[in-house]
């Protein structure tokens, strides 16, 4: 048993096979999306030192950015108290998160019971994303 | 309807009802914490301005900090592209998020395949937790 099975032992994964994971930007702390994972997506993103998350939508391993570009380099992992959560502090290459064009998913905030976009714009998806490709578009967000 | 009404009807609650909250030190972006939230616990938010989680353990509505004194005042909330996660920018009372003592519940590091504990422990759970309360303790934390 490598230490790495030690590790993943010590998470608790869901009757899906899931933890949450956070992305924080590991020089701001902004958060900028919120994903899960499954336990090879786990040992990829510790092997590779990029981001692999697990899409639900599509059910299958989703490397954050094998598309657009937009990787994201794990600079920090950390695991929560009860092992259901983990944070990956990164680096966001491109800049943004959100396959919305946005720095980060939570891009809206409530206010006066409305959501009013607060977000910082850096792509326009119709130029990254191309037609019938892996990567999730706006339409079809992973969940 | 309401506008909070209408505010929910835009978040995507899952099979169980619940979104997942991630909860951040809106001063300096420490992640404290992750839990869930129902509707009901959504709309107590919003109403009340502090933290109101649904407890997936117990089953039940989680005012943050009841016992221990330790509740989140909230200072923003975020929802993310897809509407199922929120984001709650707060200020926790009392210093520390976890029922452990640990500031944040993401105390424990991936360090060399192992878990390394980096957390600051600002109280001393035995002391805070009584005996058969409704707030969660070490050995039945909130899942």
């Amino acid at each position: 048993m490598t230490s790495l099975d030690e590790l993943l032992d010590k998470l608790k994964f869901d009757d899906k096979g899931l933890v949450t994971a956070v992305a924080q930007d590991y020089k701001t702390g902004e958060i900028l999306m919120l994903a899960h994972m499954n336990a090879e997506s786990f040992r990829k993103t510790v092997e590779t030192g990029q981001a692999v998350y697990w899409s639900r939508s599509r059910q299958k391993l989703w490397h954050k950015g094998e598309e657009s570009g937009n990787v994201q380099n794990v600079k920090e992992i950390l695991v929560d108290c009860d092992g259901d959560a983990v944070l990956l502090k990164i680096e966001q290459v491109g800049g943004a998160a959100c396959h919305t064009g946005n720095r980060s998913c939570f891009y809206r905030k409530v206010e006066d019971g409305e959501l009013a976009e607060v977000g910082t714009k850096i792509f326009d998806p119709e130029k990254v994303y191309k037609p019938n490709s892996g990567e999730p578009k706006p339409s079809e967000k992973e969940q």
